[in-house]
């Protein structure tokens, strides 16, 4: 399945004009197919059936129809290449199955700049977020949680807030390990400004991710509707320091209603920022208490077993592969990463297939590009050096 | 239903010759009466049919008729008085019925001495237990939890060790409040010595209560029986601050297999006497997450609802009492305590008829005693006010 430049051009369009998540949009798509969505939009083709015009949906597309003018998805687009960034749509290799969960809220594209590759990387993945106003407890449990989780090959995702999220961040690349922060506005906004280092190093070391083309600013209803997304990115969600009100509360209750396990962690019941954490424990059913990585993992199902495969997304058995990718994957060294140059040789392959081959590995879980290369990623690591010949 | 001297002085003989809550003692006391199980210890009377005479049946009677010689009962029963304190047994008015839950395990008799009435006080109890090494967290937790409890009339049992529990019986006592300590050994042993003050004052404020006979003392295995008592007496259990292996956690078991509300207090995740809290809240089911008196008084069922009977213990209607208890409930006065000499005239009775009608009173939860006398207890008093004529 390949997505189509005409696709993929009608997507850009309706990320600019549209706000992010609007499920009349969602269905349009799902009806028509983003080029057919944008024909409703520009008015060139009717509402389908079965999408009763209200006076809200007719609201709503003037509202679309009225931005078309400003909207100009190739300078988007181009802008985004320019920053090293690429827009990802379903269908793409990269493009995140999980997200099939918010269904008519699914993201129309993502925008992304980083060096990982977002699929591959959600299928460890926990989501680790909290409060701005963090206290000293909660930067540091964020921190520990962040690092230990990316030191055990998992993802940290999280909003690149200032307090819990940027100590998660934080902690991931500390412990260079992965780590992705999705944005409310567009992944050249670095929002909060004072993080601009942090989101620098995520690009080299993770993801930034977005639902809105360059140069939209963040808002407060783009905030509360990213949230789904680090919700819907993550096999769980771990509420470090919430405060009565917080955001946070919010992607929490994204994860409950997508099924995806809750937790959070408890603090000192006179500190204002572990209120909202007390409230989830008390919820019914309650979050899951968490007080370390290893309960972290063993609620997203994981303890003791990155053997195993992980039962989401279309992982291929070894078997499965092909000759010439099979012999890709075997170039790779045992332990550490190679540059692509160095596995083509070693696999007797010219430099276009090797790499070819290495992103359909990443994007099967195989492996996972590094700051010098690829190597075998860490749950497929040692079950296919267990099959080789010794 | 009354208790005869014959039967108390079996019960205080059985404290005497065996560890408090065998299981083999208790079966024999329900088939044949205190007396009847202790014609069987001495060996005068058979092994009643039903109760297998195993291996370990025989021992165990061996080990108690060999403290028989030993033991004094109506010396015990003496020094106790001597101490203003009294043996309660089952039948007796005072004595909880919801001990019945204990099974097999119901004490054979309870040391008590106090100005509280125990059935009564454990109409509205919340036990408040923790380790000893408490954190100043857990110890100021534990004060805050025992003074507002007690200020909205809720008695707060614990077992009168160091940390948390002295906590806890300490800030009921500061809000003037009704607290219960229950202890290991006998109840003229004031262990550990540096609360002998604090065991004084709670006589005066509450009660020490105790299965052994005085002049028992605490020993390892009596604390772990103790355990059963405290969650026993209360509505629920609140475990303040519990490092991995705390006795507290035993209590918390014990609260589980009796059915009653059990309540952790989470702090934080690197505080090692929190861990103990948080196994509780991850297990399955986990125990409540409690931030303050108020999440407490929800859980054990009474939140905003004080003015409504408490529905456990057969507490009397207003209506049902005779027309001398009812003159007496309503010579007290609406608001502070009266004397029983004032009750009297007020009611139009005489002194010993007044104190006995309190008694009465008492144990159905309408009254309750003061240092300075008799007072409506803060349950039943609006209740009955808006009865009264105006």
């Amino acid at each position: 399945m390949t997505v189509s430049d005409g696709e993929r051009l009608a997507r850009a369009a309706l990320c600019a004009v549209a706000e992010p998540g609007e499920a009349l949009l969602g269905r349009l798509i799902d009806r028509l197919g983003p080029q057919g969505a944008l024909a409703v939009v520009r008015g060139t083709e009717p509402v389908p059936d079965g999408v009763p015009v209200t006076e809200r949906v007719r609201t709503r597309l003037a509202a679309w129809r009225a931005r078309l003018d400003d909207a100009d998805p190739e300078a988007d687009l181009e802008i985004c290449a320019r920053l090293d960034g690429r827009m990802i749509c379903p269908g793409d290799p990269e493009w995140p199955t999980t997200l099939d969960d918010l269904g008519d809220r699914r993201p129309y594209a993502l925008w992304l700049r980083g060096r990982a590759d977002l699929r591959h990387r959600c299928l460890h993945a926990v989501a680790i977020v909290g409060t701005r106003a963090a206290s000293p407890y909660g930067v540091r449990v964020a921190a520990d949680l962040g690092a230990e989780l990316a030191e055990r090959g998992w993802t940290v995702i999280s909003g690149g807030a200032l307090g819990v999220d940027g100590a998660a961040h934080r902690g991931a690349l500390a412990a260079d390990g992965w780590t992705i922060a999705v944005l409310a506005g567009g992944v050249d906004r670095f929002y909060p400004s004072r993080h601009e280092a942090l989101f620098r190093e995520i690009i080299e070391q993770g993801l930034l991710v977005g639902e809105c083309p360059p140069g939209t600013d963040p808002g407060r209803l783009r905030f509360l509707i990213r949230n789904r997304l680090i919700a819907a990115l993550a096999r769980g969600t771990v509420v470090v320091e919430a405060a009565a009100r917080s955001g946070a509360l919010n992607t929490a209750a994204h994860a409950r209603r997508l099924g995806r396990p809750l937790m959070a962690v408890p603090g000192p019941v006179d500190s204002p920022t572990s209120v909202g954490c007390h409230k989830l424990l008390r919820e019914v059913p309650p979050a899951r208490c968490v007080t370390g990585s290893a309960e972290v993992l063993e609620e997203v199902g994981a303890i003791g077993a990155d053997l195993a495969p992980v039962p989401q997304g279309p992982v291929l058995p070894f078997d499965a592969l092909d000759p010439t990718t099979r012999a890709v994957l075997e170039a790779l060294p045992a332990r550490g990463s190679a540059g692509p140059a160095r596995i083509a040789v070693r696999a007797g392959v010219d430099l276009p297939t090797a790499t070819g081959r290495l992103g359909q590995l990443a994007a099967a879980g195989f492996v996972e590009r590094t700051r010098t290369g690829w190597r075998l990623s860490r749950s497929a690591g040692p079950r296919l050096s267990s099959r080789r010949p010794p």
